[in-house]
């Protein structure tokens, strides 16, 4: 027993649902949970393939990425996760994957447009896609600035990571995240399947507009709004 | 028991068929089957996991989206049935997904040409997409003037609904019915494939010609005409 | 006991194949298996989904498209598959289906252009697609004609079924055949592949040229040549 | 009991590894797994299906093709993969698919530009596409040319089959390897996936930029450089 249990097994369950939802080849994705009150979070080992995970190997670590508990090593993006539990106090989990869909938009760094209510559902935005980094960042301590790269884009942009939960970092992949990790990973299947849908949108019509404010408010109010009414469909 | 459990019965299993065939992710799907006589229909309960349904817990509505029996609130969109129901008194069965192909000609605001016999096996002109709801009616009883918008593009094109049972709303994603609860999944799968292939048709060849009229009429005819003897290959 | 089990069974075998390699969306397809000796072929009845099939309903039928033996009515494609067998007499197993791209193709009435050695690997020219039928033909007797369409194609450009065991058929569909049934099935999984990797090549460089004469010389002559060695990998 | 027992049972696995991975459709790639004391490796037989393999008939052949010991006839490409194994010295396992994605771009005859961190993570240059080989060359002695043809792209190239794992043989299909079998079945999947993204990236954006220099060498380095701390994710 630890007390470390509950996002142990937290990040355990979400981690777990990354192959089952087709969002990962191999090891290529990472889940955490968070415990505030304790300034700590449980994350995948690197390297340990999906079969192999346990409650138990899951790595907890402080938001300096100091390493709490835990035999294995933590996963190579811990430091990412680190900077945004440091400095967004509301987010019980994050995840990171390379999904196909998702990837391939912030290969292209592009913002995925807003083009329908699937998107609308969940964000009243674009998906932003921050640039790649500049290389002193990327030289420096690269997964650590690859948090502030995150951080910097809603700054500038003035979106708050509590409407926004999904992005991409330019050239390389997304990141979403949530109230818990269990959320975090929804968002990523929601992410997939809304990158899929906006590129064949435009080939299907390559002036397809922009959806309109009025269904993008009705759509994200009536799920998010102080009067939400929707349970998803 | 109770009188409502042949509709219960037959919304969830088609409900369950939903997942079963890709049509969904989470819960962004909901089938309806209706009882004619006692004037109310069956529909999958708001947010509910499809692992977690059951037909005692489908919820039980009337024609004006008031709860007849059920503890659980009905699917968000269960005003839009509710309309249909009312004015299209041949149906027996509602699908509406936010499936991928089907919702990317939503978004892109096209109806989807009618390229071969897969198609017209079905219906005998293209799968019409209603433009996007005007931002009075969105503003207003969204869901319930969704159900209009419908109606309104079957009466402006002159098209019946016992002909045609698929349909895109623009920016949003495809309502599919039918005879049966049944039925409307099955042509919810149907219009799917045809969605992915009238886009891989332009893709292949950007000027691919529609079905020529002969191909229709014997495609759609021997299905569905009075002299019909096909039974689907 | 029946003189005709021996056909039911592989018949039944090479159907229940389809839906396994993803080639069918319901009963979207057919299969059928011929015994020359008896001049009769067996064949999926019409409309039956794949989970009710058993070797026991499949239908007998001679060349003439005439009900040999079975109480279920046969594939609404039985009149192409006879006379296919009748004026191709080597061909032992014919298949129908419409599989996503092979069709998309056929849509597009473009033949498959051979851009690599996967193609190659089973026959040296395109993968011919017949012009849609006339109006004639369509309005007549339309599946017997469109077993004529078939023909006419073949003779028109002078290529041989033995050498050839794919087609589309214009805004139709594609039709595979083999020495077997079980050759068909697999003739008609192979198309689809190379159907799609056709579409992506062209997708990736429309400039990609046509494999050159010796690529396709080599690679179908060493499995098909009388010096033939190659065993599939 | 047999001294071979061991790369018979590696290549067996990693050979039943290529369907669960979706690489392969019926027989079309081959595994084989070297022992470097032996000289010898031991590969799949040609034309047996998936289903039929076991340790016991992979075929040991030596790096002439000479079948050592095995009733079976050798996969077609043994004379490839024999080559490779005589000239880089290093390598443990060979792999040879037709999967979707990379032998599309084959057949394209394009390099697959390195468009992102995923791609950075294995290598850190464009994925190699050997032009078509010459007609003298496809006429003589095929697949022993085929080895030269890969040697010869990388000799030109100035590049090391240390650092690139996976290349492509133009208008034919990739090939992969490394230090073991089972890692050149890795990097057959993650060259199938790549290939993939960077179809999807020049849809999305067809002016996409290669990924910059400072994320190719952080990515390419922090896995394979001599200070590597990355275990993927």
């Amino acid at each position: 027993m630890s007390k470390y249990d509950e996002i142990r097994q937290a990040a355990y369950e979400a981690n777990m649902q990354l192959p089952k939802l087709g969002l990962v080849l191999f090891t290529f994705g990472n889940v955490s949970a968070v415990d505030r009150q304790e300034g700590v979070f449980a994350i995948k080992p690197s390297g340990v393939p999906y079969e192999d995970l346990s409650p138990d190997n899951m790595v907890i670590v402080d938001f300096e990425s100091t390493i709490v508990e835990g035999s294995l090593r933590p996963s190579s993006d811990t430091k990412t996760h680190a900077v945004l539990y440091k400095h967004w106090e509301h987010i019980g989990g994050i995840v990171h994957t390379h999904s196909t869909y998702a990837t391939a938009w912030a290969q292209s760094q592009r913002d995925i447009p807003i083009y329908g209510t699937t998107h609308a559902d969940y964000l009243a935005t674009d998906i932003p896609c921050a640039p790649p980094m500049s290389d002193e960042m990327i030289e420096g301590n690269y997964e650590y600035q690859t948090g502030f790269q995150i951080l910097n884009c809603f700054q500038e942009r003035g979106i708050s990571p509590k409407e926004v939960e999904m992005m991409l970092v330019g050239n390389h992949a997304p990141f979403t995240w949530g109230k818990t990790a269990a959320k975090a990973v929804h968002n990523s299947a929601v992410l997939e399947t809304v990158a899929q849908m906006a590129l064949l949108t435009e080939q299907i019509n390559p002036q397809a507009p922009r959806l309109k404010d009025a269904l993008i408010n009705k759509h994200y109010l009536r799920k998010h709004g102080p009067d939400s009414y929707y349970g998803q469909s």
